[in-house]
């Protein structure tokens, strides 16, 4: 595209900023006797409308402002589960003007603390079954003064810490149910969510009012999730992760009703309660569903409400999409990342291909792109590659609700580092795949694996599930090595199951059979290992294998 | 609210403005296989790809730029039935950063010559079939340079005025199918739509890049109209008549295909290429759908494809509702108008009515307001009225797809009325209604209509719908006439059925009867007329009876 036009004539439409503090005087007005549903694990849930949430967010603001002088663009913090409170400050601390900070409590501590000290976090909101967690922290985060304690969780915990502790409910009691919001730029800071990258320190994603307001409405598009007052959504997935893929804020604007685990994340009640509060309609990551189906079989529950399943956070296999669907929940696979706010792809199958033997392979890419999300694939060469569901690329991507920079801390300029955005703004992914004439992504690896033979990309990812088809292998896991001619070449790490024979030559004409994989892609390395380093998340680690293979640390046969 | 901050702090997310452009590229490249079929009364429809379309959008914008010479923020009319190349024309125009006009072809003829000469059109698109009435104007319009000629047509009528005459296809054969947009500011003017009031002179609304796309996606929100790629629309109401309620830019956005009419808006063309073409959704005013259900009960067709029918423009009567139901095609009440883009509200029932009693008298409410519009009640002393269903007031909107001003005139300000726009910017709809807790808006007559009495009002077409339910009464006006003591009361106009005998006591009477009408609304002065004026489009024309009132041209008697 060529640059702006300066004579361009401006429209005679009202100039009304899109913010997260009207997604919340919307919810509240229009849809406020939709429910936000919290799990208690015994007797019967807590229920709230938004009514009575919206109310008690405009008096959160008051407390955080006058009680606890938090202004201008301060960030605070919560380190929460999914409960009617952690939406409560979802809304009041962007709608203040602050900024909503979600502490992912998954985290390595002392990923958590670099976190907190980076965002200088004054004031957290914190669960009480949470505080053995924070009282482990405080000692190291110098910034926080003010700690806001709501839920069960023994207060003692954070006897003899320097900070302030006040109670959530005595915070808010008595303060104005109403609240005097700020005109908000819509560009402004709402909300900060940090990676959780293997590698380097974590790196701060600033989401704006615009992006969340925009985001929301693409959530609610019926080509999307398409869900209305009439739905009712088990936000599995954490608020603390990614703005919980944004349904905190698309339910406010569409009435839909929230059901929230809070810490009861186990498979035996979320079946509960699936078949006690029949939500239509669940979010998750595939850990969980894997979970959820082992239960299922173990005690069979009516879960016949469920009629859609949002899948992310990594692909879904084929397995477990074949045996929800026997269950009659659909699943709907989605991609995205922290940078994407997330929603980058969700896998609605074209038209043509509803009830065709097509579905499931279209069900089973990652998904399809939405108007606001762009997308191009970069080549080994930094070429650009077709749309034609073959040519292999790194996934790039642009639009109103994606990064193009990384928070670099307070008064510090945004980070843009070179790996991870393009020259022209747009947000290099990390993930290589293809995507088909019709906009569809099929992601095949991560850029930091994939091998770069001979200006030709190898997927990892395809010969190591092509070397775990064969019977006799346990885990594989494939990694780049140097070579003089290619530049790299595929090394193959076999860990063989009890009692297997199979040798080098033999995995390498199985690889090469019923055109598994090509020949040229065939690794000539090759290595037996005890089993595959995984990260503290249960992911292959495959830069440990790469040093291992460096430092002449393991047995490779040459085939 | 407050005043915007000074110390907000920006996001981190890609600054990517909300274009027409971006819908575009988006439709031709992921859904570029979606289709638009255009009906041509004889044989087999025209149908025309997405992708198509497009790269023809690009060819257009060459052919304007080069041919010409459009440049800048030059509006380009279009005088045209919905057909594919007046999608091209919706797409090429503001992408290339000029203004689409669209000219409303049923307006009378000196409205539409002012219209043309105020927005100072140069370049006209044209249908051949509209050539009679562009060759009448053409004298009376010395702006116009260029008039490009598409479809079947007497191009003769063009000959001896001092035009160019262009062909449409001829002007686009040859030119390239890509086109290297500009990159245009969102807040631009993309397309302009003048009002037909029945007073004063036309006014021209001026859409934004950024109001199209943002209305774009409400419309296609799950809880609004909630379209896909699996649906076809029928889309009668036209494309000269508020961007066809943003249904050419919301199809793209989704890959929703489209059925367009053309010029074949008698019922029983409409009702054959609903049996032949099968479309799931159709969007059209009310007369159109009397005229279809007429046709039906003459020759049963098969129109069991339409589950969605999107009625807006004026309210549908309950027996239409209710005779569409009977057919299986659901009516879904909207309200809108010129300068709401046009969705101001959508009348889904809300889960809680679904099944109940309840649910038809949510759907025949004029809608539910979505996220993005703001709306509030005025009384009669300026006052802020409740959202209790049952406080009478005028209805005001903000948002960012609702006009804040009138176009000028080029290089004049924007016409920001007082009857029409709020000191704080608000849109004055001129509409009177009731807001219900829930957000539901039930309009109960027009502010220049309403019987001012006392600091309260009456309806005047409450009043007038209780006197036409009498048996003797054939049609009946209410206007507001001076009064002394209360300001305004209501005089009644009747025109009573061929020999009935019905005097004004015993109708009198009739409207106190079964709470039909409060006491005190109860019109004093009556008068028998021969019939209640009318405007073109077969309104009432009040202000005709207020001036026959106020010129003592009634033989009005006090009770």
């Amino acid at each position: 595209m060529s640059p702006p036009r300066e004579d361009a004539v401006l429209s005679t439409m009202q100039d009304v900023p899109l913010t997260v503090t009207r997604i919340l005087m919307h919810g509240a007005l229009v849809h406020g006797s939709s429910q936000i549903t919290t799990w208690t694990g015994e007797g019967e849930p807590h229920r709230r409308s938004f009514r009575e949430a919206a109310e008690r967010a405009n008096q959160l603001a008051h407390a955080l402002r006058d009680d606890l002088g938090v202004t201008g663009d301060e960030r605070v913090a919560t380190l929460m589960w999914n409960n009617a409170e952690h939406v409560e400050a979802y809304y009041a601390i962007p709608s203040m003007g602050a900024v909503l900070h979600t502490l992912n409590l998954r985290l390595p501590a002392e990923q958590l603390t670099f976190i907190v000290n980076h965002a200088a976090d004054r004031v957290v909101v914190v669960n009480g079954s949470l505080l053995p967690l924070l009282a482990s922290l405080l000692p190291h985060l110098p910034t926080v003064e003010h700690v806001v304690v709501s839920g069960p969780g023994d207060r003692s915990l954070l006897d003899g810490t320097s900070v302030r502790v006040h109670e959530y409910e005595e915070l808010l009691a008595g303060k104005p149910t109403t609240y005097d919001w700020p005109e908000l730029d819509e560009r402004q800071a709402a909300a900060m969510c940090y990676t959780s990258g293997t590698t380097g320190d974590p790196k701060g994603v600033v989401y704006s009012h615009r992006s969340i307001y925009l985001h929301s409405m693409q959530v609610n598009m019926a080509q999307s999730m398409g869900l209305t007052d009439r739905d009712t959504s088990l936000v599995v997935v954490p608020q603390f992760h990614v703005n919980a893929w944004g349904l905190p804020h698309a339910t406010f604007m569409s009435g839909i009703n929230m059901l929230m685990p809070d810490r009861f994340l186990q498979p035996a009640p979320i079946a509960e309660m699936i078949e006690s509060e029949r939500p239509t309609h669940a979010a998750a990551v595939p850990t969980i569903w894997q979970g959820l189906l082992a239960e299922l079989h173990a005690k069979p529950r009516d879960v016949s409400s469920l009629t859609q399943v949002t899948i992310g956070g990594s692909a879904c296999p084929p397995s477990l999409m074949t045996a929800f669907d026997e269950l009659g929940m659909r699943v709907c696979h989605a991609w995205g990342m922290t940078e994407t706010s997330p929603l980058g792809t969700i896998a609605r199958p074209p038209a043509h291909a509803v009830g065709t033997d097509e579905e499931v392979a279209y069900r089973l890419t990652q998904g399809r792109f939405p108007a606001g999300v762009e997308a191009r694939l970069t080549g080994p060469s930094g070429e650009r590659l077709p749309w034609d569901g073959e040519s292999a690329g790194e996934l790039e991507v642009r639009g109103p609700w994606i990064a193009g920079a990384y928070y670099g801390g307070q008064g510090a300029e945004p980070l843009r580092p070179a790996d991870k955005f393009s020259e022209d703004g747009w947000l290099k992914t990390g993930d290589v795949g293809t995507i088909s004439p019709d906009g569809f992504l099929t992601l095949t690896d991560r850029a930091k694996d994939v091998i770069k033979s001979g200006g030709e990309w190898i997927s990892s990812v395809d010969l190591e599930n092509a070397l775990m088809s064969h019977p006799d292998v346990a885990e594989a896991a494939v990694v780049a090595v140097p070579d003089d001619k290619w530049g790299e070449r595929p090394l193959a790490t076999v860990v063989l199951k009890q009692g297997a024979t199979a040798d080098f030559a033999t995995l390498r004409t199985f690889l090469a059979e019923e055109g598994r994989i090509a020949k040229w892609q065939l690794p000539e390395r090759w290595t037996i290992i005890e089993s595959v380093p995984k990260t503290s998340v249960g992911k292959f680690d495959k830069k440990v294998l790469r040093r291992q293979y460096a430092e002449g640390a393991l047995d490779v046969t040459t085939l």
